[in-house]
C-alpha cells in the first residue's frame, strides 16, 4: 500500500462512531468496523478518534497489535505531526492520588523482601495494570496453591559444615547464572512501567542472571536483546504462531541473535479466563452499549487483555510439531507449561533439553497443580522409567510459580530443579521501582541465599540434595470440614491478662 | 360436590379466625380449622381472610396444594370474580427496597461466573425465597463439603495435543445433550420468578440440555411439557406417593408425555430441617400464638414449606418396590440419591439404568458424603465386584451438588461419571434474570467447558481420563485442632513495608 | 456440741475481718480463720458478716460444703431468724440489665436446635455461672476437640427400606431408655437455675431417659431420688472419698434407694484447673489483698469454685480398689472417664459393667483425645484381645463430650457405644428455661433421631452398623501450616458481580 | 595505650557528624568512623555525641561491645565524670504511656499461665525490645511451628494409679533438677529489665532449675555466676569465637567456675535476618541517609542487633573441631541446634553428651522442623541404628521452642527428652515483672505439673512413656487449599436464636 500522509485536520474530523480515525505512532488507521471488536471496549477509542491515541495504547499493547489486528486497506498512511492538535491529557483524581503515593513511597533500604515490593506496587500502579499482571484463573485457587505448596516442604538442615564460603552460582542449559534463578517471561512490561521489559534486562545483565524473553513484550525482541551486556545470556519463551512461517522466522532471528535457549510455552492453547482483568473492562465501556443486555452481549469480552494480544496463538500445537523445531534452531528446547510426568517423559524421549514444570501461574488451568509438587513425580518417575537423577544436565527441570523466598528456591533445588522461574515479584520490584527495584530484589535474593545456605549446611549448589528436605506432605490437598458456625459462636474465647486500666474500663 | 357460585360480599364476611374463607384462582376455601395447621403459619393467612389469596398462594405452593390438602367438605366453589374487592396490596418498606435493587441489576454481560448469580439473586429475592432455596440441613455442613470436596481433586492435565476442536457434548441415557450436564430438580420455582421452572424449560431447549422435571414444580408438569421445544429431552424426577395408584398414573402419563428418564428419589423419605427456612415462619406468626412458649409449642412448624408440599411421600418405599416400577414403565429408571457402593451395587443388581450419587443438596442428612466423593468408590467397587468401567453406557453414574464450575465437571467426568446434576445455580439464574439467566449460565459453561478441555489437553468426553485427576485426597474429612486463642493473641503479624504518609499517620 | 440459739443482735457485731460471724439455713459459723482459705475469696464473705448469707451461698455451693469446710466448733449454733434483720440485696446494674434479658427470651418454639439454649443461656445467666458451666481445662482445645472429633466422621446411608417406623429407644444397663442419650453427671445446677438438678430428675423422667446423679450436685441426693415417678431409672455418678467410709454409706445408700448403675469417676484425682473460672474469682476480691502481688500470691485460688467442692476426692484411688466396690454394692459398676483401650481392657478383665470413654468435657487433662476417637481404638483392641463385638450387653461402652446433635450419637452408635451421655446442653437448657427447657432439649432430640434415622436407613438401634460411618480421618490431629501474612495480606480477594448503585458509591 | 584522663568539656566539642566522641562507663570513644558502620543507624549516636551514652549503650548491648568492635586507637581514655554534664534524659510520649502501662499492671497472682506474661510484657516493653526478643526468621512461620507442632501430640493418659504423691524433679546431665526444664540461653535480657539476666539466675536458684548462661548476655559471665546460691548448677551456651584462643580461655574460665555443661550452638554460623528487627531500625536513621535510595543502600543494615552482637561468630566450626573441645574441657557437650537423626547420630558417634533438637526458637533457618517433630524421628533412628533408648543418661536428648504450658512438657519427655529448653516466657516473665516474674512463672509450671502428672496417670518422670502420646500426626506439615472466596461470600451463616430485643432492632 503507497504510504500516504494526511495532515492533523483531515484526520481530525473522522472523530465519531461512524467514522473513527486514530493516530498510532505516526501512522493514521481506520477503527471504524474494529470498535465493537475492541477487547477493551469502544469507549476508550472513541475518546481517541481523530487524534493521537500513541500514549494510551503503549503501555497496553505490543509493539506490532494494531497492525497485525488491523486488514492492510485500514492503514491509512502516515501523518505530520506538527499538524496533530495535542491531546490534553486530563489527570484524574483517581490518578492523582496515585501519583502522590508513588511520591510516597519508602526508600528502597526498608524493602525487606518480595512481599514488599508487591505490597508498594499495589498502590502505585494503575488498576488496570495490577488487574492484568494480578489476576489468574477462575477462582484464583491455583495461583495461591502454587505458594502455599511450599509451606508443606520442610528443611531438614545440616550443622557443623565450615560454611565460611558459600556459593549459589550455577549453569542453566549450559550458561553461568550468579542465581539458581531465572527472570521468567510475563507480558506486557510497559504496564508497570515506562521501560517495560528493559527494566529486567539492565537488572540481569548487572547481576549476572538469565531473562527469558517474552514473545508478548512491550518492548521488541531487538530492544532487549540491543540492551544486553556483553557474556549476558538470554533466553526466549515463544507462543507459537498459526502461521508456522512467522515463527520460523522469528526462532531463527532470535538464534542469530545469541539467544541460548527456546522456551515454548505449551500450557496456554487459548489464554486464560481471569476474571478481575475481565471486570476491569466494564469500566471502559461505552454506555450505550452496556444498558441493553442483548446488545451487550453480543461482544465478547471474555478474554480482555489477553485476548487482544493472543489471537494468534495456535491451539493445534502437537507433539508432531516438535522435530520441526528441531529441524530449524539448535538452540536447546524447553517446553514451558509440563504438568504431569508422562508429558515430561515424553519431552524426555523426544530429545528435548528440559521442561519447565509450571501451570503458568496460575492463570490457565484452574486446580492444575503447582510445579513443585509435580517436580516431585516427575523426579521419581524419570528415575523410575529411564534411571533418570536430577538435577541433570543433560535434561533440566525447572519449576516456576508462588517464589517469594530463596528458601522456595532452595526446596526446588533440592528435589531436583536445576532452576526456578521467577516472574511476578520482578514485575512488582520494577512497577514499584523500576530497574533500581529489580536489581534490589535480586540483591535480598543474594542476602537470602547466603545465609540459607550457610544455615542449611550446604556450601554449592551441589550440596542441596533430597535429603535435606521433607516433602511428604506435598501431595496433600486438604480443604478443612465446613466450620460448625453455631457451635462457634457460641463458643467464648480465652482473655489473657490485662492492664487494670483497660479492665476497669470494659 | 355441586359447584356454588358464591360473591364477594358473602365470602368478604368470614374474615377471621373463627370463620375463614378464602379464594384462590376463582374458588373459595373454607380454612378455618387448618389456621392452626398452616406451615407458614396461620397469620399470613388471616391477613387474606375473606379475600383473593391467590397472589401470595402461587409463588410458595404447587398447583395442587390446596386442593390436596383441605378435605372436599372445605371447597365451597366458586367466586364470580367481578364481586371481589381487590386486595390492595401494601408493599412494605422492605419490598420496595427489594424492588429498587431489582433495578439496579448489573447487565447480564457483567455476570462472569455462577458465583455471580447468586449474588445477585440474595439481594434481589424475598429472604423467603432466599431462605428456602438456599437453605440446608442442620449445621449446613454438608451443603458446603459438596462444593468443598472438588477442591480435593486437582487435574493432571496433558500438553501437546491439537486442541483446536474440542467438543464438550454427550448423551445421557440416550438422549443428546450439548453439555455434560443436566438441570436437575428443585422444588417451588415460583418463590424465584413468577414463571418458575418454565425459565428452565425454555432456556435447556435453547441450549440443548436436559432438564430434569420435578415432583414439587411450582408449574404443573405438563406446562413443563408443553414448553419444551421439537427434540428437546425432558427427564421426570419422582417423589413416590403413599398412594401407589397416583404415581402409576403420574408415571405412565409422564411415558406418554416422551420424558425419556425416571428419577426416584431415595433420599428423602422425610423432607429435611432446614433451619433457615424455619427460622423464617416466626415472622409470619400470629403475636396470640407465639407469646405463650405452651401454646406454640402445640403446633409442629418444624419442616416449614418442606411439610407444606412433601407430607404425600411414602416412608415406606423399599427395594421390593422395584420391579413393580419396572413393570409399569419402560423407560430408563434411576435412583436419585444413591449415598454408598453397596446401594449402587444393588442398583445395578436390579437392573436399573443408573444413580445419582447426591445428598440432596446438603438438604437431608448432614455429613453424609458428597456425590463425587461417593463416585470414587461407587468407580472402584464396581469394577471390582462386577467387572464394570466408567463412564458407562448399560449403567450410568450422576452426581450432582456443589458444582460451580466447568472444570467440577470435568473433575466428575473423569472419575467415572456421564454427565453431572445442576441446580441451585439454575435457579439463582432465574430468579436473577429469569430465563436470559439461566442461558447466560450455560453459556458461561460452554466457554469455561471449550477453554478447560483445551487446558486439559481433551478434544471430547471420552479423552477424559482418570489419569488426568489424582483425587488421592478425597476421603480426608480433616478439622483443625482448635485454635490456641491465648498464643495467637500474643503474636503480632507482620508488616508490609508502607508508604512514608501512611507511616508518618500511624 | 450443744445447739446453741443465738439472736441476730448479737451476730450482727461480728461484722469484721477480725471477728466474722455469717448465717446459713438458720446455723450460726464462725468463718474467720476461714476468711483467707475461701476460694471465692473474703470479699464476698465480708460482705455478709453478721448477716444471712444464704441465699448467697445456695447456688454456688453443695449443701454440706459449710458444715464440711468447717471445723465442728466452729458451727456456734441456731438462730432465731425472726430476730436476724434483713439483707437489703442491691441489685447491680449488670444483674439488672441480665433480668431484663431474661424476659427477652424467645418463645421455647423458636429454639430449633441444642445450640440455641446455649446462644440464649450465655446471656441470662450470671457471669460466675456461665464461666463454671463453660469452662475447661488450660487452653480450651480439648473442649472444642470433642465436638469437633465427630466432624471427621461421614455417614454413609443405606436407601431403600421401609422406614415407616423408626425406634430409637434402647436399654442402658439393663434399664430402658427411650434414646440412646443420658444425662450425664455435672455440678453445681443451682449456679444456672434455682431448681437445680431437679429440672433434669423431671424431664427426665417425663421423658423416659436416665439420669446419672452427681456426687457434687447442688441438691441432695435423696431430693433427687425423691423426685422420680415410678418406674424412672436413675445412676449415680462417684466422686470415691479419701474416707472409703464416706463412700460406703453413700454408695449403700444409693443401691437402697434403687439406683441402678454406679459411675466411679476416674479422671479427676485433682479437679482441673479452669482460668476462665479462676479469671472470675479476682472480682470478688478484696482490694487489700490484691494490691500486694506478693500478698495475694499467699492465697492459692487456683481452682476456684473447683476446689471448694472437691478437696475431699481422694488422689489415691487404684485398681486395687476395685474389687472393694464390688465387695459393697451389686450396682453395675461402670468407669467414667477411661480414655485409652488398656484400661478398657483393665477394667474388662476387672469384671466391671462397662466404660464411659470421656475427657471429662475438656474439663481436666488438656489434649486428652476425645471420646468417640477413643472409642475406635478401644472397640478395634477389645475384639483383638478379647473377640468382643460392640454393642455389648455385658461390657457396655458410652462416650460423652461434645454432643449437639442426633447425628453425633449415631455416629457413636454405629462405631459401638450403647449410649451417650449428654451434659452441658441440658445445663443450658435449664439455665435459659428451667425444666421446660429440659423438655425441649430432649423433643429435639427426638425430633432428630426420627428423621437422621429414616435418612439413614436404620429402623431400629441395632440397625446402626459400622459401616454406616467413615471413621477413617477420625486420628488426624491436624495444625495447619502457620499462615503466611505478608503473601496474604497482598493477595486481593475476588469480587462477585454487584448491584450498580453499590458500585458507583464505591 | 596509655590511659589519658579527660574532661567532660573537653569531649563536649566532639559533637558532629565530622568528629563525634562518646562516653561509655567512664570510657572515651572516637565513634566517627564507626557512625555509618552502626547497625541502630547513626542518629542515636549523635544524639549523645560529646555526651555520656552509658544509659543507653547498657540494655543493647553486651558489656564488651564497643571494645571488642572499636579499634584500640579509638579508646581515647578515661573521664572525670564530674566534670561531665548530665544528659537530660528527655521522656517521649511514647515513653510516658509505656511507663503509665507499667504502673497498670496487673498483681502477680492474676498471671494464670506464661501467655499472660507475654500479653504484658507486650505492653510494658519498649518497642525496640519486643521487636528484637519476638521477632523470628522470613515469615515467622518456623516460630509459631514450633508451638503449632505440640498441638498435634495428644495424650493417652493412664488412670486409677495412686497419684497422692506426684514428684517432677529428675537429673539433667548428672544435675539434679526440681523441674523436667532448663532456662535457655537467651541474649540481651537487659532490653527486657535492667538486672538482665540476672532476674533468671536468682529465681533459678529459688526454684532449684538449672540456667543456660548466654555467651551474649548483658550481664558478664561472672556476673551470672557469682549470683548462683550454694549447690546452684549452670551450663553454658557456647558461640564459637573465630579466634580459638579466646573461646579456650572462655570454656576453661567457665569450667574453672564451676559449669556444669557446654552446650556449643551449631544452628547459627550467621545470625538470622530478622525483619521484625530490622524494620524497627529505620525508625533511628538519620533523615540525611534515608532520603536517598542509593545511600541508604551502602549501609547494609539487615542485621540490626542480631550483626552488633555477632560478627565474631565463627563461619567456619566444622566436626573436626569436636575432638578440640574435648580436649579443652572436662565439661559434659552437648550440641544445640541439631535438626535431623543424621547429625545426632554424628553427635554420638562423637561421644559427645547428648543434642539439643532446636531450630534456635525460629529465629534462623525458616521451615526448619520443630524440636519435638525431629526428637521423634531421632528417637526412632538412634534406636534403629544404635539401638539405643531414651531418656537415656549417657546421650541425652533435649528440644526447645514453643513451650507454653507443662502439657508440652510432657510430651516431648513421653517422646524421650531428657529435660526442655524454655527461653522467650521466662525474658516475658521478668521484663513484666523482673525476678518476681520468672518465679511466678516457675511456680507455674510446678502447679501445672502437679495437675498433669497425676490426670496422665505418672508418678514420676520415669513413668511418662512413649504409650502416653499419639504422635502419629506430628510430620504432617498442612496448608489447606486456599479459600474460594465467591463461594465463601454467597454463603449466609447460620443464625442462633436471639434475644427479642435484639431481634426487633435488627
Amino acid at each position: 500500500m503507497a504510504a500516504r500522509t494526511l495532515t492533523g485536520k483531515e484526520i481530525a474530523e473522522h472523530n465519531t462512531r461512524e467514522s473513527c480515525w486514530i493516530i498510532v505512532h505516526g501512522k493514521v488507521y481506520d477503527v471504524t468496523e474494529f470498535l465493537p471488536e475492541h477487547p477493551g471496549g469502544s469507549k476508550i477509542i472513541l475518546k481517541y478518534a481523530g487524534k493521537d491515541a500513541t500514549a494510551e495504547y503503549d503501555p497496553i499493547h505490543p509493539p506490532n497489535a494494531i497492525t497485525d489486528n488491523l486488514p492492510p486497506e485500514k492503514h491509512l498512511g502516515s501523518v505530520d505531526l506538527s499538524t496533530v492538535q495535542k491531546v490534553e491529557v486530563e489527570i484524574s483524581d483517581e490518578d492523582k492520588a496515585r501519583q502522590l503515593r508513588v511520591s510516597q513511597r519508602p526508600p528502597l533500604s526498608e524493602i525487606l523482601n518480595l512481599h514488599d515490593f508487591e505490597a508498594i506496587a499495589r498502590q502505585v500502579m494503575t488498576e488496570k495494570a495490577w488487574a492484568y499482571y494480578s489476576s489468574a484463573a477462575d477462582d484464583e485457587i491455583t495461583i495461591r496453591e502454587n505458594h502455599a505448596a511450599y509451606h508443606r516442604i520442610w528443611f531438614r538442615p545440616r550443622i557443623l559444615r565450615n560454611v565460611t564460603n558459600v556459593d549459589w552460582s550455577t549453569r542453566i542449559l549450559g550458561q553461568p547464572s550468579k542465581l539458581p534463578i531465572y527472570i521468567t517471561a510475563t507480558a506486557l512490561g510497559k504496564l508497570g512501567h515506562p521501560d517495560g521489559e528493559l527494566n529486567l534486562t539492565r537488572a540481569a545483565g548487572k547481576h549476572g542472571v538469565i531473562q527469558m524473553i517474552p514473545t508478548l513484550a512491550s518492548c521488541s525482541f531487538d530492544e532487549l536483546v540491543d540492551a544486553a551486556v556483553p557474556g549476558q545470556s538470554q533466553f526466549l519463551q515463544l507462543y507459537v504462531n498459526s502461521d508456522r512461517a512467522i515463527t520460523q522466522k522469528f526462532v531463527q532471528h532470535a538464534e542469530k541473535r545469541g539467544i541460548k535457549g527456546l522456551f515454548i510455552t505449551v500450557d496456554a492453547p487459548q489464554l486464560g479466563r481471569r476474571e478481575k482483568d475481565m471486570r476491569m473492562k466494564f469500566e471502559a465501556e461505552d454506555p450505550a452499549e452496556v444498558t441493553d443486555n442483548k446488545v451487550a452481549d453480543r461482544v465478547d469480552r471474555s478474554q480482555g487483555a489477553a485476548r487482544a494480544i493472543s489471537s494468534f496463538i495456535d491451539t493445534g500445537l502437537d507433539w508432531e510439531d516438535i522435530p520441526w523445531f528441531k529441524s530449524i534452531t539448535k538452540m536447546p528446547i524447553i517446553l514451558k507449561g509440563v504438568q504431569c510426568w508422562e508429558d515430561a517423559l515424553l519431552a524426555y524421549d523426544a530429545g528435548l533439553a528440559g521442561v519447565v514444570l509450571s501451570n503458568h501461574g496460575g492463570r490457565q488451568l484452574e486446580f492444575s497443580r503447582s510445579g513443585i509438587e509435580t517436580l516431585v513425580e516427575v523426579v521419581a518417575n524419570l528415575k523410575e522409567k529411564r534411571g533418570l537423577t536430577f538435577p541433570n544436565e543433560k535434561f533440566q527441570l525447572f519449576v516456576d510459580g508462588g517464589v517469594r523466598r530463596a528458601t522456595d528456591v532452595l526446596k526446588a533445588i533440592a528435589l531436583g530443579a536445576t532452576a526456578v522461574g521467577v516472574g511476578r515479584p520482578f514485575l512488582y520490584a520494577f512497577s514499584a521501582y523500576g530497574q533500581d527495584g529489580v536489581e534490589r530484589a535480586l540483591q535480598i535474593f543474594n542476602d537470602e541465599f547466603e545465609m540459607n545456605m550457610r544455615l542449611l549446611g550446604a556450601r554449592t549448589i551441589s550440596e542441596i540434595v533430597p535429603e535435606m528436605v521433607d516433602a511428604s506432605s506435598i501431595h496433600q490437598h486438604i480443604v478443612s470440614v465446613p466450620t460448625d458456625r453455631l457451635y462457634d459462636s457460641n463458643y467464648e474465647s480465652m482473655q489473657s491478662a490485662r492492664l487494670r486500666e483497660i479492665k476497669s474500663k470494659m
